[in-house]
């Protein structure tokens, strides 16, 4: 245990619970990092600039204003570029590591200077753009983010107002915000932070209207960081989370660019006015995949150091009596306790292999879509948008429950797991709110429906929608793996199946297509969830079945809870047809508490083995050492309402009040001491 | 419509739907709030109050640094307290909505004065200490709060570790923390604004441990505020919400006290240490069961809030189209927005009726308990733990579902979501945490099962435990009332019945009664809660049966789609032993889709009927007017980062981070207009 080091004291609870567990963590971890190696590296990245932060002298996040947590992201990322510029890092892997040791659980001002000005600048700008601008993007001249959603409109593209109309007179667009509603609203890092972003903007000339493009805009001066002409932005204000991020509004008045700034490798206006035609305009599904893709990690992640914090935590935390007189037990032993906190165990490993999965997924079909190959992109897009929206559900509520199973402490920001929160349901809502986006994994299903019925091919991973032999289930008390999976097989066919008819149904009497989707959307939705809770059921349980000995052992009970535990928190879908009998049924609910049992003494193990420092934790709860109370108490006194005894708002507002009550009210005498 | 002034443009998407309601929202109003003159009574009152609160010039909540919430708190209470007193008020029902109107789902330090530290003063204290004691406090010479809670120690009382050790030469107790996690922590007020505080102590004297007991403890100098020899007091630091409140930490080094701050009502400690027992320790159950019966009511409205926010901007907001080329559709017509909000629009006012209902029991039982007839106090008490538990968890969660259901702008502070659901889901942990809460119900039940099998009478709600004759649903199509309640009362019968069994069968494998208890906890926690939920299914019935014509109409809708959306959303349930047939249950699905269809066209109404003025709701989205964009255009502008054009951070930390990438790495000319 190389972490302890001896003049570390750790407290005695979790030193026993390290000592009890079946398996290594350790070859968990190299499992989860891709072997001793990278696991050794990412290490050393961490740590690297985990001491590299400290250094800076900045504050802890939660104590201290927005301002200075934006600040501070300002003064982090400068040394997270540089850092990563002298250890020459180029692949994502350990960038990823590395935002995540600077950046834990937070936002920061320039998160979209690659996923969303230079990335899309790049699928959008002609040779001849990306020759003059990259440079300047990429080596900071031009900070930028993407315009996009306004006030009033959001995923629905064609609703927006923005326009950009061409005046050939003098070859340039005018970008212009006709109303309140279209002013660009949410853009991470425009507020403050950008001189440039991507505007989308509807396509006027020769007074036709072509829809949304793509220009760029610079929105301040590059020396003065001054506002131009015409362009009002700020900050958009205080926010659930992502403090230190400055999302920020953008209205344009009239404000005149190039006729360059359109971006040309698809669409192109000459010089005249001529609207010229892209070729394909299926491109751009790419990079909204390849950030959903992104959003399934992060969400994972999140959810992985909550439980982290919170199993570490009931494991040290002793409350309450379990035998009378017999001593306060850590609250890890309640059942209550293990019931809430293993299935997020259990769902931090299912969306981490879910994670790694498509990530592969889209590595693999990423280089086929760019030479043209569209055939896997409706799949891709299908399960990344299904899986994005499932993850994010996931470990919001994941996190959520991590959160309230610590009691009160865990509603300290000391804890970690507020941050972690309201970072985590954002995701809900970005780069596609979850409605939307999992009914776009319904169509796809409703697609291959159509195509089976029509007798045409599926991709393989949809074949479980072929009409099955079996309309009862095998389970029995071995809790096989296979028939738990059929379950979940049985259930997402059924459901998707039951809603195409629904569809039918309704068209049949008379509604028009966009009625009946609308009509039937909560059972569409359904299935969509089901269908995305199979394939993560089924990844996972591939992971498991490359693990071997007692490693293997403890992966797969933590498989089977979170297979279990997902049937009886939806029992009805399994029982309404018959699939699953009362008597299978009866099954379950007693091995799942056989479940949080076996668990048990594996839990803190399982947590080590997601191999978080404390830096990224950032947890008065969740440290390694498990020394809480001094972590926590040493927080409070950094408290900023600490830094005077008696506060001018004591002077100011509650000393006069107190007074005037008294002197007011009170006949009896005054005291200073009782 | 007299809120809507001649001058003040109403969003027409809102004016259409209150023209289409099918029912007065002015006649429910006057029944929630009982009647026209206590409706006019209470707008009188709130809005007297927002008007004054904007006259102290204080800024929006959202808006400003958690010290400046602090501050303006402690300004905002001083005008509340001196309202109150020129008004001559001192109803609850009165305060409690002057509460609610000057800190609208806001904390505020001196929360605690009445309800945790005159109240449990008043109870535990002698006349004699009444007597010198109450005015100080009723006048705010003392401001003081209760310190029960230790870092290492909640809701386990005997876990304390704090000790009272009474030293006979000088009459005196020892306040002391002797360790790290003995430091009282979480007190609201604790930390800047109280003076004094009700210390629970272990009482030490003749070298016996006399377990807790309660002290009156000055912690700060009376004029100059500041802190006292020996104790060491500041605030917690940051939280997830409550920020306005100081939470504080307390520890005492060896503090003297006379022996007299001892309260000495049912105990005493005579000069020479002898110690008195109390007669009867039970009489501390009512306070606890006040505080909860009105933390029923807080986290209800809350939700009633975040609902009325949620529906009016889904009205006003336009998204998508159903049918393409029709134009954006207000969001609300779509099935999985209705899907949502509904069921918490339900929720809002079964929890309203719970409520209400339950703070009339306790009025009701309080005077019996008070003249020493404990009769009704375990039945009390169970319910009030149930109800609290049950509907922190349902309002926190629905008000997280409205925040979600409100997209991007949702997450924005300007929304008033986020601000309401930090607070609600804070009840789900302080005043006892939900899981130990619902346990002590669950305790309940199982009492109530033994006393049914031995014979005993059992109080006539709780007659449903007994045996039923029939085991299987008359519910057909028509969703009679009767019919779904009476599947609730089945199905709390069975989950008790089936817990009672499992702890039996424990039992007699061998555990002994602690064990058993905990390896049953989680079927406990579920019978529990579906013997709460029964309750609420109940009560908000027996409301809307005494409702007439279109509200009659209105409220059963609901009413059914609560009944309808709580048995589908656990299925498995109604479903395992047969209760509801498939058939049965097919019946329910199309149903809930009907009933929301039904709602819609109300749905704007029935939240105008829960008569929250604009100052109480906080929300650029859930205005009256509709008016939503300004509102929250108007909110950004008032960010603190927009208070500079060019920040300092920018010249400090991202200027130089550029010139330094730019000038090491850029060959390319530098511009500054692209």
């Amino acid at each position: 245990m190389k972490k302890m080091a001896a003049t570390q004291l750790v407290n005695p609870d979790l030193v026993k619970e390290r000592q009890n567990a079946a398996f290594s963590p350790e070859h968990l971890t190299y499992f989860l990092y891709g072997g001793p190696e990278k696991t050794k590296r990412k290490r050393f990245l961490q740590n690297l600039v985990i001491e590299g932060v400290k250094k800076l002298g900045v504050k802890q996040y939660a104590t201290v204003s927005r301002e200075e947590q934006y600040e501070q992201a300002l003064q982090k990322y400068a040394y997270l570029v540089d850092t990563e510029r002298q250890l020459g890092i180029t692949n994502s892997t350990d960038k990823a590591l590395l935002h995540e040791a600077v950046f834990p659980c937070e936002s920061f001002p320039y998160i979209l200077q690659y996923a969303a000005f230079i990335n899309p600048f790049t699928m959008l700008a002609s040779e001849e753009q990306k020759a003059k601008w990259l440079p300047l993007m990429k080596n900071f001249r031009l900070v930028g983010t993407y315009a996009q959603t306004e006030m009033g409109h959001g995923s629905f593209l064609r609703g927006l107002e923005t326009t950009a109309t061409y005046d050939p007179s003098t070859q340039e667009f005018v970008l212009h915000s006709p109303t309140i509603s279209s002013i660009k609203y949410w853009p991470a890092g425009l507020g403050k932070t950008a001189n440039a972003c991507i505007v989308m903007a509807q396509l006027i000339t020769k007074g036709h209207n072509y829809g949304m493009h793509a220009f760029l805009l610079q929105i301040r001066d590059l020396d003065t960081h001054q506002p131009l002409s015409g362009i009002t932005v700020g900050d958009i204000g205080s926010k659930f989370g992502l403090s230190a991020n400055d999302n920020g509004f953008l209205k344009m008045d009239n404000v005149r660019i190039p006729r360059n700034n359109m971006l040309m490798r698809h669409s192109r206006v000459l010089p005249d006015g001529t609207y010229i035609e892209p070729k394909n305009d299926r491109l751009m599904y790419g990079g909204m995949t390849s950030i959903r893709t992104d959003v399934v990690g992060v969400a994972s992640r999140r959810l992985c150091i909550a439980v982290t914090i919170a199993i570490r935590y009931s494991a040290v935390r002793r409350q309450s009596e379990i035998e009378p007189g017999a001593g306060e037990v850590q609250v890890l032993d309640f059942q209550t306790q293990q019931y809430r906190l293993f299935p997020q165990l259990a769902a931090a490993y299912a969306t981490t292999f879910a994670s790694t999965t498509i990530s592969a997924f889209y590595r693999t079909v990423s280089p086929h879509i760019e030479r043209g190959d569209l055939q896997e992109l409706p799949m891709l897009h299908a399960l990344s948008a299904g899986l994005k929206a499932y993850t994010s559900w996931t470990c919001a509520d994941g996190v959520e429950v991590c959160r309230l199973a610590c009691g009160g402490h865990g509603y300290s920001e000391a804890s970690g797991l507020p941050k972690a929160y309201v970072d985590t349901t954002a995701a809900c809502t970005y780069e596609g709110e979850n409605y939307v986006l999992i009914l776009q994994t319904a169509r796809y299903l409703m697609k291959c429906c159509r195509m089976l019925a029509e007798g045409e091919q599926v991709p393989e991973v949809m074949d479980f929608l072929r009409p099955s032999t079996s309309e009862t289930s095998r389970l029995d008390a071995r809790l096989v793996m296979g028939d738990l999976i059929q379950a979940f097989a049985h259930r997402a066919a059924r459901m998707t199946r039951d809603a195409a008819q629904s569809m039918q149904t309704s068209i049949v009497k008379g509604e028009n297509p966009g009625q009946a989707w609308n009509s039937n959307s909560v059972q569409l939705v359904a299935a969509a969830k089901a269908f995305t809770e199979l394939h993560v059921v089924r990844v996972f349980a591939e992971a498991v079945e490359t693990m071997r000995g007692s490693l293997r052992h403890v992966m797969e009970s933590l498989w089977r809870l979170f297979a279990v535990n997902n049937i009886v928190s939806s029992l009805g879908d399994f029982l309404v047809d018959g699939y699953l009998s009362t008597q299978q049924v009866s099954l379950l609910e007693p091995a799942q508490r056989d479940l949080l049992k076996e668990l048990r003494p594996d839990a803190v193990s399982l947590v080590d083995a997601l191999d978080f420092p404390d830096g990224v934790l950032d947890s008065a709860l969740g440290r390694w050492d498990g020394q809480v109370y001094e972590a926590l108490y040493d927080y409070s006194l950094r408290s900023k309402l600490n830094e005077k005894q008696v506060l001018d708002a004591y002077l100011k507002h509650q000393r006069p009040f107190m007074e005037s009550q008294w002197k007011k009210h009170a006949a009896s005498a005054v005291t200073s001491r009782l």
